[in-house]
C-alpha cells in the first residue's frame, strides 16, 4: 500500500472536507441558497486579496485569468514591460502578443529576478508604457518576485500593474490595496486548495479606469460587466458552481486560521524544505528570494533531475514536478502550498533521501529530516 | 422533510455515483492517470459528438465555449448570420456584437423558428457570408432548431453552421458529420449530467480552414493550439480537473445506456412532460417543434408564471424556471435532460398540480399525471 501525495507546484491536494461538501448536489445560481453563499464568497476574498474592490470570480483556468486582466485594460498596440524570469512570465509574453500589444521584455535568468529598479528606469525611458506584467511566485523557478517594489514603481506612472497572483495568493503576503497593486490575477487550484477551474480577479481604481478606455474586444471575460452582476449578488453566466461551494469551504478555512498565520505556515514549510534540500547537499535553483510556495532544487552535474521526479512518482506515490525549458532535467520542484502541512515536508525529505540513494548518489539518511526537523522545532 | 429536486433548464443534477468520483483526491494532468483518463475522454468524446474529429475540452462555461467558436472562426468586419429566436440566440449577437462582425439577424419570436428555406435564401442574397450562428435547443423557449436543414442550408456555401448544442448534446441526436455541422458547442452542466466549468468544441474540417484563415485576437480559447496538445494526449493548460474526472463517468454512463436509448429517454420524457401540462389544460409555449430537453409552458392570462416557480421552490423544494425578457411572467421551464428519468416527470407533475391549485387555478387532480403515465405506458 502506498498512500498518494500530491505535491506538485499545482494543482494541489483538496481538502477531503471540501471534497465531500463539494459533491452535495448541485444547487441552481439563480436561488437564494446561491445567492447566500456568493454573498459569503465575495466577502471572504475581499478579506483574503486584501482591498476593498469586489474580486470576480470567473470560470476559466489561470491562464483565462491572466487573459482576462490583459483584455480589459489594455488597447492593440499598446507598450507594456513583462518582467521575464521564467516559464509564467512566458506567457505573459505569449498572450501579449497574441493581442498585439507592444512589449519590452525585462528578462532575468531563470532563477533570479528583475530588481525594482531596473523596472522603474525602464517605465521612465520608454514613456507611454501602460501596463507592467509580472508574477509574485514564479512556479517554473520556484523565485518570489518583489511585487512591493515592482507597485512603487508603478504608482506614480500611467502604467498599471498586473501582478500574477496564481501560487501567491493564500501563500505570501500580497496586501493588493496597501502595496497599490492594480490587478491581481489568482485561480483555485493553489493556495486556495480547490480543484482548477475557477480564476479570479481584482482591480483597481486605476485598473478599472484603464478597463473604461481599453478597447480590446471581450465579452466572456469582460470584467467591468461581471462586477455589474456582482454588485447585484448575481452570477453573470452560468458559474463553475461546485468550485464556488468548495471556496466557501477554503475560506472559512482560511479565516478560522487566519491570514497572517497561513502566510507564517507557508514560510516554514518552505524554510523547512530548502534546510532539508540543503543539508543533503543540494543546491537551492533561486539566487534570489523563494517563493514560500514550492521549493525549485538544483541537481548535481551528471543526474537528470527528471529521474528524481520519476522516483518519487514510482516508488513513493509521490507528484513533484521538473523543470521546463531552459532547466528541464536541471531542477524538481517540491510544492508545498495550500493544503499542506509540517507532515507533508517530513514525507517529501523523506522520500527525497531515498530516492537520492536509489539514483546512487551518497546520502547522509536523516540529515535532510534533521534539517527541517530543525526548523519546526523553533518557537516563531 | 422535502426531498430537492433541481428541475432547472441547466445546470442538472449530477448523479452521486459521479459526485463520489470528483470527490476522489485530485489527480495532477501531467501523470499516466490523466493521460490514461484523457485517452478514454477524447475517444468517448468522439463518438458522444458523432464525429471524426477532435472534440476539445476547455476550462470555461458554455458562453466561453460560444466565443471560442467566434474568435477561432472568424476575423473582424466578417459577415456572420444569427438565427434569433431566444435568450441564447441573443448571446451569439452580443457575442458577435463584442468582436466587430456584421450580423445579419433572422428573427423569429420568442417560441418559434426561422425555417432552413429563409437562411439558404439570406445566404443566397446577401453574398459572402462567413458563418451561420445557431442554437439547436433554445433552452430560453424550449424549441428545438432544424439543424440538419441549416446544414444542408450552408453545405454548398463558403459559411460554416456554427451550433450551440449546450442544452442538446447527449439530449437530441445531432450527428455532425452526418449532418455536415461545422462548429459543435457544448458545455458540462446539461445532458452531460456535470458541475458547470466544462465547454466542449468539434470543428469539422471546413472549420478548421476557416480557423486557419481567421484573424480575431486569441490565447485562452486558441482551439488550433488545444488540438496540438490533445494529438499529443496532453492538457495544454491545466484542465478542470475534477469535472474531467467525472466526465469520464458520464461517457461510461451513457456509453451503458446507448447514444440512441438516451435520445429516447429524452423524447419519452419531454412528451410525457408536454401530455401532461396539456392534460391540465396549459398551453405549450412554442409554436413549432419542442426541445427534448426542456418543456415551457405558457400559464393562463392573469396568473404570474414565476409565481409557479416560486410555488414549486418553496412548496416542493424543486428548482424549475421562469422566462426571460418578453416571456417574463408568461411561461415557467421544466428542465428533463441528463440524469432524469420518468419518476422526475412525475414528480414534477404531481407539484404542479398542486402549486395550480394552490395559485387558485381549476385543477383535475392527476390529470397531468394520468397524460404523462399514458406516455410511459406506450411500448416503443
Amino acid at each position: 500500500m502506498k498512500k498518494y501525495q500530491l505535491m506538485a507546484p499545482g494543482p494541489t491536494p483538496v481538502p477531503s472536507e471540501v471534497l465531500l461538501a463539494m459533491a452535495r448536489p448541485i444547487i441552481h445560481h439563480r436561488t437564494p441558497e446561491y445567492a447566500a453563499l456568493f454573498t459569503e464568497v465575495r466577502a471572504g476574498l475581499k478579506r483574503l486579496v486584501q482591498t476593498a474592490q469586489e474580486v470576480l470570480p470567473v470560470a476559466c483556468s489561470g491562464t483565462g485569468a491572466m487573459e482576462a486582466a490583459v483584455v480589459n485594460t489594455l488597447s492593440p498596440g499598446d507598450r507594456v514591460i513583462v518582467v521575464n524570469a521564467g516559464a509564467f512570465a512566458q506567457r505573459w509574453l505569449a498572450i501579449c502578443r497574441a493581442f498585439r500589444l507592444d512589449v519590452v521584455e525585462l528578462a532575468a535568468p531563470h532563477g533570479d529576478t528583475v530588481p525594482p529598479a531596473r523596472v522603474a528606469e525602464t517605465l521612465r525611458a520608454q514613456g507611454s508604457v501602460r501596463a507592467v506584467l509580472v508574477q509574485h511566485s514564479e512556479s517554473s523557478t520556484g523565485v518570489l518576485h518583489d511585487v512591493r517594489g515592482y507597485a512603487e514603481a508603478t504608482r506614480r506612472t500611467d502604467a498599471i500593474l498586473v501582478v500574477d497572483a496564481v501560487s501567491s495568493l493564500g501563500i505570501a503576503d500580497v496586501p493588493m490595496d496597501a502595496w497599490g497593486v492594480d490587478v491581481v490575477v489568482s485561480a483555485s487550484q493553489k493556495g486556495l486548495m480547490l480543484p482548477p477551474g475557477l480564476g479570479l480577479l481584482a482591480l483597481s481604481d486605476k485598473a478599472w479606469a484603464a478597463a473604461a478606455r481599453a478597447t480590446l474586444p471581450r465579452f466572456y471575460l469582460d470584467l467591468a460587466e461581471e462586477r455589474k452582476y456582482a454588485a447585484k449578488n448575481e452570477a453573470r453566466f452560468t458559474p463553475a458552481v461546485s468550485i464556488m461551494v468548495g471556496l466557501r469551504e477554503v475560506l472559512r478555512m482560511i479565516e478560522a486560521e487566519g491570514l497572517p498565520n497561513v502566510f507564517r505556515r507557508h514560510d516554514r514549510l518552505s524554510r523547512a524544505t530548502r534546510a532539508g534540500a540543503e543539508a543533503l547537499g543540494l543546491t537551492l535553483f533561486p539566487k534570489t528570494t523563494p517563493s514560500p510556495a514550492l521549493t525549485a532544487v538544483a541537481v548535481p552535474a551528471g543526474l537528470d533531475a527528471d529521474r528524481v521526479v520519476e522516483g518519487f512518482a514510482t516508488q513513493h506515490a509521490i507528484t513533484i514536478d521538473g523543470g521546463r525549458g531552459p532547466t528541464k532535467g536541471k531542477i524538481f520542484r517540491i510544492g508545498h502550498m495550500g493544503y499542506a502541512t509540517d507532515t507533508d515536508v517530513i514525507i517529501a525529505l523523506a522520500a527525497l533521501e531515498q530516492v537520492l540513494a536509489d539514483l546512487g548518489q551518497p546520502v547522509d539518511f536523516g540529515a535532510g529530516l534533521r534539517g527541517a526537523q530543525k526548523v519546526f522545532a523553533e518557537k516563531s
